[in-house]
């Protein structure tokens, strides 16, 4: 085996999201920062920066999309419910902390032969918790050879 | 510090699952993959190809593997739920999706003197949520020196 | 763009949980190890050694990390549940194993001209979901340039 020629890119991927659990793929924007960093193989490191939304991976279709992965959430953290951070903050996003601590801000995603090692109906999305429209910053970086 | 010798390694795992939240421990053959390199420290990056399937870790004894993880991942996402997904294809699996999206596909494992960083009782795990059995690619690559 | 420069260093953070799903902040001693390693660009990647607890991130604040986190892992995994795991081990924690693997152990933090990419209301946790204190340790590993 050969080595040494390892390197660190960092980018970002800034969106505008409407929160209330939008499901956005970011597919598209992740592929173009592979190609365009030049290397052969290595792992993205993507990263929300933020506590109200995270980031997975999922067929996105509009079922999951708009409805299947929303309610999943309603069951482990209903909208309704009481939540000790609102009577911190006076606010009303107490589920949406919860749910993004949850689903997790990291995702590792290799890529091999300059291409994200993703399925064919697997894209990978971030879902805004938030209660409001948010701009959304994604950290993508980028370390292989 | 020295540095200037790290290394990327793309492997894949190979395996048939039974789905039906079967959970697969699949310790041994990250832990041959990683010796197998020759590399010291560094870390493994695990990544499941596909949206109906998720990686973690646990303590996989019988109890655990064939009861209580499929118990909970029944609370979250019901088998016999309504999913707008299996409007959207007229299939059987929109809980196998949202129950992979929540757990994630991505696991990151370091490795230092050769050796995978897992606790005693702690193993690497597949749980596979589809309706029917399925060959799974499990992506395990290494970066280290 | 230049390279070969990357290095990986492996690193450790021991602390003493209460265990009754304690949320933890190890934002500080992470941002330490960062630091300390004098390297400009990369990630940390955080795996927790054991099967009862895991790693994420949230804003850290009493009503979050008291009161919250915990309610919806209950709503996951409660604590007066069925576990086969008791049965195997006869044992009281089933329901820390299960929030473990759903959680996860593992988190990759990027981090750019020597800081953490985290947000201002975002902090690392780690919560400790066992019935009892524990001592634990996490493997804070750094691979960067």
């Amino acid at each position: 085996m050969k080595g040494g020629a390892t390197m660190v890119k960092t980018e970002q991927i800034q969106l505008r999201s409407q929160g209330n659990s939008q499901v956005i793929d970011i597919t598209e924007p992740v592929g173009k920062i592979v190609v365009g960093c030049g290397l052969r193989a290595g792992v993205v490191t993507l990263f929300h920066v933020g506590s109200t939304a995270g980031l997975t991976t999922t067929e996105y279709e509009p079922g999951l999309a708009r409805h299947d992965l929303k309610a999943a959430f309603e069951r482990i953290a209903p909208e309704a419910g009481h939540y000790e951070h609102e009577s911190t903050w006076h606010d009303d996003n107490g589920h949406s902390h919860v749910r993004a601590s949850l689903l997790g801000p990291s995702l590792s995603v290799p890529f091999a032969e300059g291409r994200l090692t993703l399925g064919t109906w697997q894209q990978i999305i971030l879902i805004d918790f938030d209660t409001r429209p948010r701009n959304r910053t994604i950290i993508c970086q980028i370390i292989g050879e």
